[in-house]
């Protein structure tokens, strides 16, 4: 263990080193240069100047090469501490650093550390001498506010990879490129699965065709997944009365979240955050047995929170929310079954997307959060904690446990996992709550003819629409398996005359149910293919002379396989039994 | 027609005087009322009282004998011309008539009619003799506002029915009580299918499990015909910034209609009153080329809009509107032809809900609304409006013509369909659109690699979930087909001991995609047929020792008939084929 941790200090060292080098060597470029911060990072570092020009990537490689020089010189790191007027006399000519001198409390000491000509303001450690820095590569320029704060400067921040060895730069700098090419942004406009609108506004994607498709796939999933397993549906508004939020607590608490209150009629309508409280109201909606339980509502809800429009990233942190919302309501005594009953359904959903790398995450909340984070009822907190963690073992399913992340009105599974290229989110999440059924009334007649109230299990085991496509985006690299797939099959005509058996095929396999397009431009058929394998699209179907004489198809696979005069009927087969399936392959 | 027209204005005259009738039968059982108005309405009348106590529908046979016996003595009804001093002295008394006197314009006659002993401000006209009221009934209470102003006092309105022949009367009476059994608001509540709750707001339906299970029928449905014929779907958000409304022309003009804005970041944000602009944004989210077109892009969008509280009728006048709305972008070559495969389309639709009282309505522009109600561009009007008729007419598709009607944007054609109980409304819309693809600058290249304006199609045909639910609750007295059944089958086990072989039914019959619910109550079986008639559920399966010994089962149709021994597999797969054929009858 200590050895590692001593290898983690070094090497952070050496980023941390490698941006003062980083910066000695703008100074030369630049004389007049201004300085901001520059830390070590996870794989490396950066540095925030104030310079008098943009700079271009043209401009890394001699940055680098003045890098490389004072590396060659191998100064030495020299740590001084120094009083505060030293300090600013020093940095006279650095207003940014002059600005953190002032933040530093009296008390404390001021360090800096000369290397070479080079002094910066800082606590180190650093490496001994700049030989120390082993492997480096300047990998990009970016945009940043001084202090992260948008009125002040705009700084420009160039970052740096370091390492010990050229093999495990090499390899990091593999992984960004392949996580470039995942990354769901790019992919998802290639592929054109969503796009936004200025007009429309921030966080709030809009689907295009491709993405639509994706989405009728996915509720087809959790619909029929979902009707055998005894769960009902559900449709309730996206807006309600203020009302409703007060009841339910979540105004004035979480009002910060919300959109702002409309006001009709002399009351406050508000988008909704959640779907919670209006199914709690479809389950007052009329008196309920213990024979109706567990009553499972589900609905694909469409919510609305705010995020800051600083915050919002790609699909991944939006403004809206299409969710797979489900609300169970059951008798204390069948609460450990149902929940297992969930993360049983989860595992069967994960399944069909081929994930098999996550882990489960028990939030359980804390004695001093009762009455301010948490619903002040420390008997029910240790008791329903105490249901989960049983269900959970009793049914031998991993999980980790971490302390005061639970929900305000009870504890939670969260299923995290991590997509392709290292973004780890949670997926799922499996909430019990012991609160709400309080707040509304809830109640049902138990065996015994007395009334009873419900807890209530909060579920959502396919996250949002918009995180779970940018997590399938990155998880395929858009390749997705067919029954997936927004365009499964592609139809192109050698030349024009094969056109009619070619819209033969495509109205069979439309009739199968594959989602099919015919391409009847007049382009090359190279072109054709060539743009159907950047849509992956997963079969490309080439019809010609020898095809259209003998009834058959060639089929060219996503995979680059081609598959040469297959019989049209056993192949419309094969594709319609490989997407009802939800199979990885392509079935040929 | 001219003899038709008195007749008319005899029933009409007496069924006015009944108004009056009555009002003096109130004055003599509560010579202190106050009286407001007595007008005849179709199938009869009402008078507005203020009374010192609350009328109860005991009230009303008394009111009725009072009646009786008036009509018995035979008074003359006589018409005076009289002073506006004279009417306000013989009106002292009534408070609401001096307001009526005071607002009869200073040059205008005031008239009165006697008839016995009471005395009322009328216009007339009237039957000659008390007599003359041949056959009535009253028939209900209703609190009214004076004047329908709610911030004035609120009156009791007595109805009655009254015709010439005791036959029409029975008759409308029948048809009234067939009318409330089918009441969409009445079947709704006792088959669960939607609810109101205050908290959330008027005129904002929550959707129970057995409507949310026909919202799914119905969905299926548009999305397997539209996916035949070449829609596409896409997902849009709910809210957009105030620009898009700016930009398509919703703001300022359709304000009213819109719930008020949310105020974000600085930024007013509205909840979407319709899809399109959102559509149109997708049309120009990349370049189009002919070879895209026609592109029809399908959504189950849920709408908002601001109707007035009073106006909110169950489901018919609602304030969230789910809608399979379409948007079909079109060269002018291309439109005739796509125009009638929409009208197709819909006759598709008819024929699955087997609806054949319809009819068309064209709605189109008039010159002097250019500018103001219409976009200005005449030329383009007539062209449309040409283009519209003559796709009709070439295709002999029967429709009306309607001046001044048209949409802001181009002509429409209605599809006008009656409920059961006789309500009219519009069922489906098709509507083109000229002007909006200039608004959004929405272009494609054409063959001749030119830029050109495609032609909108807005096309709904199934009006919203919340209407056409409604209008088949009552179509169909809630005795839905099989396949839109909430519940398809219930079983029903004679005592516990069948319970297994019952469980085991409910498996295989949800497996093969039948909506089934066990009935595991220890209630009595006939309590349990009861309850799943009253459910209008098409079939029981009743479970005893002879079906459970011979897997066989005894159903029990909704229709009152009795099957019974039938086989469990061909009974199930009988029941599974009437599911996808979207047959009309049991299948059995």
């Amino acid at each position: 263990m200590s050895s590692d941790n001593r290898q983690d200090i070094n090497i952070e060292a050496m980023r941390h080193s490698a941006s003062h080098v980083m910066a000695q060597a703008v100074l030369e470029m630049f004389p007049g240069a201004k300085l901001g911060i520059g830390p070590a990072i996870e794989n490396g570092f950066y540095y925030d100047f104030d310079l008098p020009r943009t700079l271009t990537p043209e401009d890394l490689p001699k940055i680098a090469e003045g890098m490389v020089a004072i590396i060659r010189n191998n100064a030495s790191f020299v740590r001084e501490e120094i009083s505060r007027e030293e300090a600013r006399r020093i940095m006279v000519s650095q207003p940014y650093k002059l600005e953190l001198i002032d933040e530093i409390p009296e008390d404390e000491a001021i360090s800096l550390y000369r290397s070479g000509s080079f002094v910066d303001l800082c606590c180190g450690p650093h490496v001994s001498f700049t030989g120390a820095i082993q492997v480096f590569k300047l990998t990009s320029i970016a945009g940043a506010y001084w202090r992260g704060d948008e009125k002040r400067p705009m700084l420009q921040r160039v970052y740096g990879a370091a390492f010990a060895t050229q093999e495990e730069l090499d390899e990091y700098l593999k992984q960004q490129e392949e996580a470039a090419k995942r990354d769901h942004r790019k992919l998802g406009k290639e592929l054109e699965i969503f796009t936004f609108d200025d007009e429309i506004g921030p966080g709030l994607p809009l689907w295009l065709p491709n993405g639509g498709a994706m989405i009728e796939e996915l509720e087809k999933l959790a619909k029929d997944i979902e009707l055998k397993n005894g769960y009902v549906r559900v449709k309730t508004p996206h807006i309600s009365k203020e009302n409703l939020f007060l009841h339910s607590g979540h105004l004035p608490y979480y009002a910060d979240s919300m959109y702002p209150p409309m006001e009709l009629e002399g009351v406050r309508y508000y988008i909704k955050p959640m779907n919670c409280p209006m199914h709690h109201k479809i389950f007052a909606s009329r008196p309920r047995s213990y024979r109706d339980l567990p009553l499972r509502l589900a609905e694909y809800g469409t919510c609305y929170r705010y995020e800051k429009s600083g915050e919002l990233f790609g699909l991944m942190r939006v403004r809206s929310m299409q969710m797979n919302d489900a609300h169970i309501y059951v008798p204390e005594e069948q609460f450990a079954h149902e929940f297992v009953s969930v993360i049983n359904l989860y595992l069967e959903y994960f399944k069909v997307f081929n994930i098999s790398e996550y882990f489960m995450r028990l939030s359980t909340h804390t004695p001093d959060g009762l009455g301010k984070k948490y619903v002040d009822n420390p008997e029910l907190w240790l008791k329903t904690e105490d249901m989960v963690r049983s269900a959970m073992r009793d049914n031998n399913i991993p999980f980790i446990e971490i302390a005061d992340e639970a929900a305000f009105y009870g504890p939670k599974i969260d299923v995290q996992v991590r997509s392709a290229i290292g973004r780890e989110f949670t997926l799922a999440t499996n909430q019990v709550d012991f609160a709400q059924a309080e707040r509304f009334e809830l109640e049902f007649t138990n065996e015994s003819g007395e009334k009873e109230r419900p807890l209530i299990i909060h579920r959502a085991p396919l996250s949002t629409h918009e995180r779970l496509i940018g997590f399938l985006l990155e998880h395929y690299a858009g390749a997705f398996p067919v029954w997936l797939a927004p365009v499964q099959a592609v139809i192109i005509p050698v030349t024009d005359s094969f056109i009619d058996y070619a819209r033969s095929i495509e109205r069979e396999l439309r009739d199968a149910g594959v989602r099919v397009k015919l391409d009847a431009r007049s382009d090359r058929m190279s072109a054709k293919i060539r743009e159907a394998q950047l849509g992956k699209v997963p079969y490309m179907v080439v019809i010609g002379e020898k095809e259209s004489s003998s009834g058959t198809v060639s089929v060219r696979l996503r995979s680059g396989e081609q598959k040469n005069n297959l019989d049209f009927a056993a192949f419309k087969t094969a594709v319609a039994k490989t997407i009802v399936d939800k199979a990885e392959g392509f079935g040929l």
